[in-house]
């Protein structure tokens, strides 16, 4: 093994030669690289090309990380097992979801980094409850370890390592609707109606797979969506995004461009015989571009003007573990085990027919039986698992969006990924269940993608899979006002989701808290960019903020920003719920509506909170400010912000920074942004105000008033107005 | 419509002309049914032979009942279709388990049961969130309408019309120890010896399925079981209950006596043609016995003998919803769909193949194709569905035990149950999970069985399918101690969870928590019958003692008995929980061992408490008592009880009946049993205690001696003893 420092207390150990992955952003340099033998924290063991890691567990220590994974937010107690795979059913035994990213926080010790890109095993206390035991399937890997005791500074060094966190456009802070599927334009152009007309915002609607001809990437089913450019501008016009899935399996069919150009030029996977590799997915049988090769990545990138070239500027990146429902060969030699109990009695023979196929679909051994072509050798997938989506992202963004939209931003979804991705795009949570429970798993997995640098990101609201009740989508809707990504989405099959599709006192909840979400974009995303800047993520634990004993455990609260504590209603018929309040006094608001704030004062500790169906607890910190856009509209980009009201709680003195931008390009990095800085200041008979703003010639505030309302001590409101 | 008034405030209401299902102790006279017109409460119509009930709900209406249900204890916002299934994977949106008991509370309206034993499906605020809509198939059935507005009167109706809970024998509230499998005698011995060696008490040892002779009910493998007879008296004499489980599925072999006998004396469910139905459970192909028939019953509840004549006295009755793999002709047909693929390309047939496999199990329309021959004519599957496990009941305990045991007490679980059931046996929870999920699932079900009748029921401690972490394992064990049946049990494949099988540490909490078990069954055997003798739930929802509005929410607390408030720690890596203190002060006692009493005052409201992962939070309810033996003992009739420990928060005074019988016959209904009523009064210095004896001649308390143990509004102890 060999050795070196980065950064400011982060350790390499490079073990073997390990694939080059692009996870980070800082290589070392070779010459810097010095042997050494030992690691500290971990007992090492090589076992017949695994590399097993140990690391004991105190009875206290708490582990945080793994970005995208099921269990607990502390992550101990379990088996997670990075493979990427897509599984539909998120029960709690599932140890693999969609993506990788094998970055571990063990509070008041350390964190590490695993940059590997095929299978990881992390047993978390779970076969021995003071043990972690990891377990990597190969002898070549990098392991980072940040050697810090604060969670918060072992993240920001993990980002420093790793990049940046993307920035999506300032639309993708507003609602999303999606559905599998809104099959047509007509559909789609009613969804759109039914919004504006019932004054709900909203500014995005997806478009899933049955847009595509016969399910191919790259195409769009004329009949269906009859002059489809026109389409997209009228639905523009109306303040929607149309956001289109996007596949990576190119269907196998004679003359059509996508499979013919990539058959040409090698462009495709292929098999241990060097033939295309077909694996079966939507479009039925498939090849899959090998994204790891620089040259496909630059075809496919290209690709996407199809839709840039109309304005459209989001996109999901679906099916990208890659997804295989089943490879022909496998399938066949199934199917002939089958045709041999023909003329014979079946007795439990029925078992092998009925496991056996559930093993078709994800089959590792097919990941093991196609091979990407990359400038650092052939490697078969199995062995670079993990990578596709990020790959497939990368091939989207730097070889599409970065040259054909240049400076523009847009919002990018994948369902699969790896550490490093969150550079470039994001993911979502993948195809959740309409189940209370996965509320929780949304919350905890908010704040363990937002440690792995994911800070936009979100789960199907709603939930994907299995049917709603009218109150489930409610406290779902009502948790989503604080999730980046606002995304409610179904599957074909389940019940709609649409604010309207239950009754009209559903429909009213539904329409104040969306409009209670585009009220807080201004607090949003200017904490957003904050979060950015400090590489502090947006969504946290309160352990984060506060260090008593009881924030440590709490996993069903967390902290947007830094002025907001969300304390979701997680639970059917529940009209109300435990919170934990640490430390500093809270400004309690339970919101049914923007316009209506009744506040009221907490002291710390733990309360049982009331909260109807129509009610959402809404805790804003001791000398924090939060801010709001009371003026009523139909999508993000609707109207200049004229006016902003600051809402606080302060008994000392609260600052806040108020960041806005043109919201669709890179241009603030140039300066052509607002930055208002608000001080709030108690005074003996009142408040101290200050307002400074920092804007560059290119981009000038449409702020002209901003409306204070502050709270003190005891509840009194002091409002105050200034015109800036 | 005819329609009688029973009991005090129970009106019934027949529809047509209901199959009798046996549900209810009290038959109306035919002479006493009157033609109506209306029924109150409901809006009725009939549809195509379905008859829908419709009720409107208010916003704060909650509903409570439905027996063996998942959803939430507060049932609103969900489907829930009555029509016994064998589903193994219990996950949120599955609307069928194994049992049908269609009673419900409209808490501070009334309360209604629907004695219909075919599908019933409760649309709970879920379609339309303002409405309850109830779609009987069928236009015949009683409707029973319980005009009380308190809960507790509501079932204390419920079961003066469906009868007195099943007792089981006292052994029962041991802890029981069960795998899936331990195959043979050796196996169950060392389970047997390191209960013994290791200290840990333990009552009784499950045999599942792998005791038989190819899984064929009614023998015994004798190659894994040689010199059963003797088998069963060593494990008797170290005190162990060895329970046989009974499934009903015959197997068709020539010579085997069960299905010669069964087929020569038509014994089994024929099909349309009239030939023997044939199912495929674990013994391949199969028949089922027409437990519908009293000949039948007669014929297989003295089957039992095999088992009772060694001084067997504990049952499960599995697989009797019933369970069905497949049918042969639907599995042919389904192979034949297949077959037909030979020599074809298979692309996207793939999914037929794949999704229709899951409907060969358990389908409807094989239910609907065989038949029962009852004393009130012939009738298929499908309509009596839902009676069949009640029925092999019957057939086990009034046809077997009650003739071949008589004035013997047994346990008799049962996977699938009827309403009415819970007067001669009881059910356990079926396949649950090792999810953290499932603990929340197993305490609402305890509360929501309880309602209906089976005071004395579990669920699978650690979770039986998927496997589990030693701290679920642990936290589910706490739980346990609670639950009237304390068994542990998990599948083929999965982790094993006996006590001793993680470390040491694990091991020694878990003899400590089943230790406090044991020290607790004097408390818990005297509340089992107090609640029956009320027809009071033993375990209860907290809104059945206090009237507050948060005690209506409290879905994850219970009392069991009056003096016990349980607060389970259900969630990973929690080292507490908030807990809802109603009304009174409460007594808090963190448990990690019965002997170390680390008591602390509570006062009413809401809590966060610690509680690390060897303690379990028992709460005593300000004036009133609770009991200890604090022997140490192997198993619950090892030793006679000679002391008892009375542990108590008095601030007034309070008051305590201390019930003990053999434990093992009936002798207790001719007043063979003893009775110690202990009431304790503060009084200006301390306390003055009372112990007033009730016992019959032939049955003589060994209690000679009562400690008090009296904590005062301060938490000072205050100590005494009694020679009695």
């Amino acid at each position: 093994m060999r050795f070196t420092r980065l950064l400011n207390f982060t350790k390499l150990y490079r073990f073997g030669k390990p694939f080059a992955t692009d996870a980070t952003v800082i290589k070392p340099e070779e010459k810097d690289l010095k042997n050494c033998e030992k690691v500290n924290y971990f007992d090492i063991k090589v076992k017949e090309n695994k590399t097993v890691l140990t690391l004991n567990l105190d009875y206290e220590d708490r582990i945080y990380g793994l970005g995208e994974t099921l269990g607990g937010l502390n992550k101990r107690g379990k088996i997670y097992k990075l493979y990427a795979t897509d599984d539909p059913v998120h029960s709690p035994e599932k140890e693999s979801l969609y993506s990788s990213h094998p970055f571990v926080i063990i509070d008041k010790k350390f964190g590490f980094f695993i940059d590997y890109p095929s299978e990881i095993i992390f047993d978390i206390g779970y076969t021995k409850f003071d043990e972690m035991i990891i377990t990597i399937n190969s002898k070549d890997f990098d392991l980072y370890i940040f050697e810090s005791k604060r969670a918060l500074e072992v993240i920001r060094e993990y980002l420093r390592l790793t990049g940046i966190p993307y920035i999506p456009p300032k639309w993708a802070f507003g609602y999303q609707q999606c559905r599998w599927s809104y099959p047509d334009a007509k559909t789609i152009k009613n969804i759109a109606n039914n919004f504006r007309e019932k004054g709900i915002p909203c500014d995005a609607i997806y478009m899933d797979i049955d847009y595509m001809k016969d399910y191919k990437v790259f195409t769009i089913d004329e009949n269906k969506f009859p002059n489809f450019p026109e389409f997209v501008s009228e639905m523009k016009e109306k303040g929607f995004n149309l956001v289109p899935i996007v596949d990576p399996g190119v269907k196998i069919e004679k003359k059509y461009d996508v499979y013919e150009e990539g058959v040409e030029n090698n462009y495709f996977c292929k098999d241990e015989k060097g033939e295309e590799f077909v694996a079966t997915v939507w479009p039925g049988f498939t090849h899959f571009p090998d994204f790891l090769n620089p040259e496909v990545r630059k075809w496919w990138g290209e690709k996407y003007k199809l839709f840039t070239d109309l304005g459209i500027r989001g996109f999901w990146n679906d099916m990208n573990e890659p997804s295989i429902f089943f490879v022909p060969e496998r399938l066949k030699n199934y199917l002939d085990k089958i045709y041999e109990l023909k003329n014979k009695e079946v007795g439990l023979e029925f078992f092998m027919i009925k496991d056996k196929i559930l093993l078709l679909s994800n089959n590792r051994d097919d990941y093991k039986s196609f091979y990407h072509v990359t400038p650092y050798g052939k490697y078969s997938n199995d062995q670079l698992h993990n990578l596709y989506g990020y790959y497939m992202a990368k091939a989207t963004v730097e070889e599409g969006f970065e040259k054909i939209i240049p400076n523009e931003r847009y919002l990018l979804l994948s369902r699969s990924s790896y550490s490093g991705h969150h550079r470039i795009a994001t993911i979502w949570m993948g195809d959740n269940m309409s189940w209370w429970e996965h509320m929780l798993v949304n919350i905890r997995m908010l704040m363990s993608l937002n440690m792995a640098g994911f800070f936009y990101t979100g789960a199907d609201i709603g939930g994907f899979g299995a049917n709603s009740s009218p109150e489930l989508v409610v406290r779902w809707m009502q948790l989503g006002i604080f999730s980046p990504l606002y995304r409610n989405h179904s599957a074909l099959g389940t019940r709609n989701q649409e604010p309207w599709v239950f009754d009209e006192n559903i429909e009213k909840i539904l329409r104040n808290t969306i409009k209670l979400r585009y009220a807080l974009i201004p607090y949003l995303y200017s904490e957003f960019f904050n979060s950015i800047n400090n590489l502090k993520p947006f969504i946290s634990p309160l352990f984060f903020h506060f260090d008593d004993k009881i924030s440590k455990e709490v996993e069903d609260q967390f902290m947007i920003g830094n002025s907001i504590m969300a304390t979701p209603i997680i639970q059917p018929n529940a009209r109300g719920r435990y919170v934990h309040l640490p430390e500093a006094k809270w400004l309690y608001w339970s919101a049914s509506n923007f316009k209506e704030r009744n506040m009221k004062i907490y002291e710390p500790g733990d309360y049982y909170i009331k909260a109807e169906l129509n009610e959402i607890p809404i805790f804003i910190k001791e000398n924090s400010l939060i801010l709001l856009n009371e003026e009523e509209i139909n999508y993000v980009n609707e109207k200049p912000i004229k006016e902003l009201t600051v809402i606080g709680f302060v008994t000392g003195s609260a600052e806040f920074t108020y960041f806005d931008d043109d919201g669709e390009t890179y241009n603030f990095k140039n300066g052509k942004y607002v930055k208002i800085n608000i001080v709030v200041k108690k005074t003996e008979n009142g408040y101290n105000y200050e307002i400074e703003k920092d804007e560059s010639e290119d981009f000038v505030s449409t702020v002209e008033r901003i409306k204070f309302e502050i709270y003190d001590e005891k509840g009194n409101k002091h409002t105050q107005i200034f015109e800036i």
